[in-house]
């Protein structure tokens, strides 16, 4: 939908560098293995130093379904996090009760695999698409936003649950959305 | 794609008061002008009362085209910002550098018409699907998403403007995004 349209200076060979996310390549997971190891995203600072972190050293990621364009859910990323994400195509977030990264399906199995990662205007939210195993939320349902403000103010929930929490998760971690 | 279904308890005559976002109703500005005026919002506080704000007293708002679902843009509401929203089917976010509600296409007019409003399970981040005028990005394109890291770590622009920014803002404005 949207044309491709790379800016002088920044066009690279894309023989040999597939673009993540290019249309008509469907298996995201091949693409990624394309991504640089870290030490390398590491040196190359050009998108971090594009980002702009909060004072906590956090960015917010909303995930888009690569299936249908459905948000899915948001959460935040550290540094570590979006290069973990980079690394290994498979979104990882930031824990502010834990105070470190986690992965994203860790306990759940309902991993996303990421096909294509973009950045806002003001260099201050990511965008991350993704393929997504199960469901995102950890109540049960594909995302996390399934419950709509109807005309009175009032909530519905307008989305059915496409896996039970009690069978995915723990006690423990039924709150975590691993 | 999601299926309707409103949790017991929660079910309204939709006769006389029609969900928005309701499939097969184009014109959401009707819809929009159903809801109850901000006195009566402010009086029923349930969806208030679930949302959790930030600190600041701020929320995250996901703007999400209703027209072929592209995520457009991420902004913060205040309280005065989502009950504007509700109140007047046009998006208002929060602008922390003038510490005030602004209203989203007051000076471009590339209004968003807010067609369904929805929280996430933690009650701390809104999607909102709304028709938008022109391009909802001050840099001139359709999304403010419009740069992709590519499998190096590089950006690359990924999109072509839909309005020339300079025509549009005045040099006071260019960065507000209004």
């Amino acid at each position: 939908m949207i044309a491709l349209s790379i800016a002088a200076g920044e066009r690279r060979d894309r023989s040999t560098t597939p673009a993540v996310g290019a249309s008509g390549v469907s298996d995201s997971a091949v693409n990624l293995r394309e991504f640089s190891p870290v030490s390398d995203l590491e040196a190359n600072l050009e998108p971090f130093s594009k980002l702009r972190w909060s004072v906590d050293g956090l960015i917010p990621a909303i995930i888009q379904d690569a299936d249908g364009g459905d948000v899915l859910m948001m959460a935040w990323m550290d540094r570590a996090a979006l290069v973990r994400t980079l690394e290994t195509g498979l979104t990882h977030f930031y824990s502010r009760s834990r105070r470190s990264s986690w992965k994203k399906g860790e306990t759940s199995g309902h991993v996303q695999r990421v096909e294509s990662i973009r950045i806002d205007c003001d260099g201050d939210v990511l965008l991350v698409k993704a393929r997504q195993t199960g469901g995102a939320c950890h109540e049960g349902y594909r995302s996390c936003f399934f419950r709509e403000l109807d005309p009175s103010g009032r909530l519905s929930v307008v989305a059915e649950r496409v896996f039970v929490p009690e069978t995915v998760y723990s006690a423990k971690d039924a709150n975590s959305g691993e």
